[in-house]
């Protein structure tokens, strides 16, 4: 059985080819150029999803259903209801995408769902039925499975953890909210920390590390750290600090057999995740019970979405 | 079809036969008498189960189900695990429930999640399949359904959403952490917050209600502030916008149907809820979508517990 996984993103629009081993087989990509008109991009996106399936060698007549992942909040008809960075707002996704390639069974979700489904099942997960995807990107995105279902909510809304306040009255997040867990322990938090910190260390290493990357970056307070530099010690401290606090609410509120963590932050490996499981093992409420909450790094990277995508019809149908 | 719903409490223990219409048809009760042994608690709970059976005008044979409600932690094989206030530590719950009833289906699981299945289907939810139920009280208790299924996670100890922090390095709370949901939100951390209150406001008039009511309550503030008390006014806004924090939090999360809230300071009713809801509509992430999580009251008190501890059966079988 083949499926199709979209992956329409702010930049790329991904389409793939996915057997019944959650393999990749063919892949094709085309620009989002956005903004453009809807029809011009689900027009892009049948072109390279034809062209992946004859890079295949199949027909459309092999493939059982066509899976899409898209930012924003898509609702229970397969339509994008708001996607503000491709100035989406009402696009009947599920019915232009059946129109154009002649295929019943199409299912559309939230990308960092489709993410987290795909790691659930086919990545790091391994076919855990209680799992969260969280991703340390430009925002903390996060998907949760329970019971091996997408936790959507009453309207396609759930699992917007990082929009859960760690600090009440705190920093302010693009949501309108202060003090959320994405405003602490993204990417973009990170460097808001470091650059704060460069301000209050003007003989910190990070001056010159951030000179020679042309920027400050999710690396510089980290890098800094591995030379013993002090401001970049305690950036790094404070923010995996944040970040654990974030992973322990989500322990405690699901305690799911696995939480992974994606994300470019993610390349850090264990110099992220070992500081991350001591946090949880000290604080989680669970310290009495003998199965507990496994944190990893995620594994599929950029192809978990269009696995997960390709997948959909597994929770969906 | 009938079910014996238990409420094994700190106080006192409730056993009740329901109907299939989740209508309690008879009632018997014991006083807890903790600390003692389990077997001495269990022989209790089997004797006033027996003796509502009889008060139903019915034999054990028409008893479908037991199903038990307990606070602290319970695994898959109906053990408690761990319960802090009755000095339980491994107690084999649903074998001495099954050996003393003589029923085979008996099911076991936290008193916060018994209520929420409560609630969700037999009270303020109506059936709803995605629901949460927070209760206000002595802690922050909560209890997550999910696709009509209890979140109880890979251990039994999920949906302790009270545990979640609000406030990086807060409040110390009693898990433990610092700076929980439950540590500002509580009727306990409600007190502790009108407390700090009187001090810093000697002329308040929470001085004389708390001397009339012979101790300071989680009603001192809010009668303080229908007098239109300075100090009683400042609490009663504070400790709503902790409330209405983690409230928004789960609806970010989960997007339930329902979020009904119980505990001692509902009595305060629309005082505490019109507020709350005001914060939801404002912050909550799903600002574009049509269908909205609903902010209710419980409405089924003391009898919530034992009415999902006896329909338990319709989602653990």
């Amino acid at each position: 059985m083949y499926n199709i996984g979209i992956d329409l993103g702010g930049t790329n629009i991904v389409s793939s080819v996915v057997n019944d081993k959650y393999e990749i087989i063919s892949t094709a990509k085309v620009p989002t150029n956005s903004p453009r008109s809807a029809d011009e991009i689900f027009d892009d996106i049948a072109m390279i999803s034809q062209k992946a399936v004859r890079e295949a060698g199949l027909t459309m007549d092999d493939i059982y259903s066509v899976g899409l992942g898209t930012p924003g909040t898509v609702n229970a008809e397969g339509e994008i209801e708001f996607a503000n960075n491709l100035g989406f707002n009402h696009v009947p996704a599920a019915k232009m995408l059946e129109e154009r390639l002649g295929v019943k069974k199409v299912f559309i979700e939230n990308d960092a769902n489709c993410a987290a489904l795909g790691e659930a099942y086919a990545g790091v997960g391994d076919g855990a039925k209680d799992f969260i995807a969280v991703t340390l990107g430009t925002g903390v995105g996060s998907g949760v499975i329970v019971s091996g279902k997408i936790v959507n909510g009453v309207n396609n809304a759930g699992g917007e953890c990082g929009h859960m306040v760690i600090v009440v009255d705190g920093e302010q997040c693009s949501c309108g909210r202060k003090g959320c867990w994405e405003a602490y322990a993204s990417a973009t938090a990170l460097i808001r920390q470091t650059k704060k910190a460069m301000e209050d260390y003007p003989d910190s290493i990070m001056h010159k590390l951030a000179e020679e990357e042309g920027k400050v970056s999710g690396r510089t307070a980290f890098d800094a750290m591995r030379t013993g530099d002090i401001a970049g010690i305690k950036v790094v401290e404070d923010y995996i600090k944040y970040v654990a606090c974030g992973v322990i609410n989500l322990v405690n509120a699901f305690q799911p057999e696995i939480i992974c963590i994606g994300g470019g932050i993610c390349n850090e490996g264990e110099t992220l995740l070992k500081p991350l499981r001591r946090y949880v093992e000290a604080e989680r409420y669970s310290i009495h019970s003998k199965i507990q909450t496994k944190i990893v790094k995620a594994e599929l990277g950029n192809d978990a979405g269009v696995i997960g995508a390709a997948i959909l019809y597994m929770v969906k149908e």
